[in-house]
């Protein structure tokens, strides 16, 4: 990190992890390094609390930002709301990587192609939006 | 990037952020820039679709995941469901980031302390919890 932050206020910090909570932790982990390519880079249980906690991504804990999927051992009611928004990934090429996911049973919530609506200076991503085991949205963004 | 990934359903692909919807981006702004000590690293506004991106973090979108904060020029009703967990923050001593947090009128939700429960191999991280102004969770995870 070669970025300072207001040192009064928190000091020197990082963003380590999102925290999602999954129904199935193996059909979760299926999904995210089977079909998306992360790896489980540490996995916790917690026998007292009856959850286990699973870190997965695209590299090391140390620099990389991960994702958290946390499995509550004892059946959940959840919900989603609409607050939250979604996990995007960069990907080379959003059709193709949209393709694959289809093929491999992934639900395609919005297909490949280029934002609906242009920022102020007329620029559109490519993007499209798949969907997780449990609904979580995950946004695709071509990065060339 | 080092690390690679299954070639065959996604290529190469990174985490590049989160994003959540906010009532009101100047405030979220305050609290995710001037109190957390991220940065403004991009910021779009769309208005033929009414709405404003604002991208924040504490490096580089280039290398770094950061957070897109997303805000509708419409009202909007929006309720958080208890699915999404949190963001988790790396900050060097949870005690005295947490003190500075409060000093700042931040909503502390879990004040500063190791974790309740234990990891089977009897590690307990020290985290506290606060409060976006949304209502977002925001874990503080010491690492030293």
């Amino acid at each position: 990190m070669t970025e300072t932050v207001n040192p009064v206020a928190l000091g020197p910090a990082r963003i380590l992890h999102t925290m999602l909570r999954v129904s199935d932790l193996d059909q979760s982990l299926n999904f995210y390094c089977s079909i998306l390519g992360m790896k489980v880079l540490r996995r916790e249980d917690y026998p007292e609390g009856r959850f286990t906690l699973a870190f997965v991504g695209y590299g090391a804990e140390e620099n990389h930002t991960v994702i958290e999927l946390t499995h509550n051992w004892d059946d959940q009611e959840y919900e989603h709301g609409n607050r939250f928004g979604h996990l995007a990934l960069g990907v080379e090429d959003v059709e193709l990587a949209c393709d694959a996911l289809w093929k491999k049973g992934v639900n395609i919530l919005r297909p490949p192609g280029p934002m609906k609506f242009e920022t102020a200076g007329g620029a559109r991503e490519r993007i499209a939006f798949v969907e997780d085991p449990d609904g979580y949205q995950v946004e695709l963004i071509e990065r060339a």
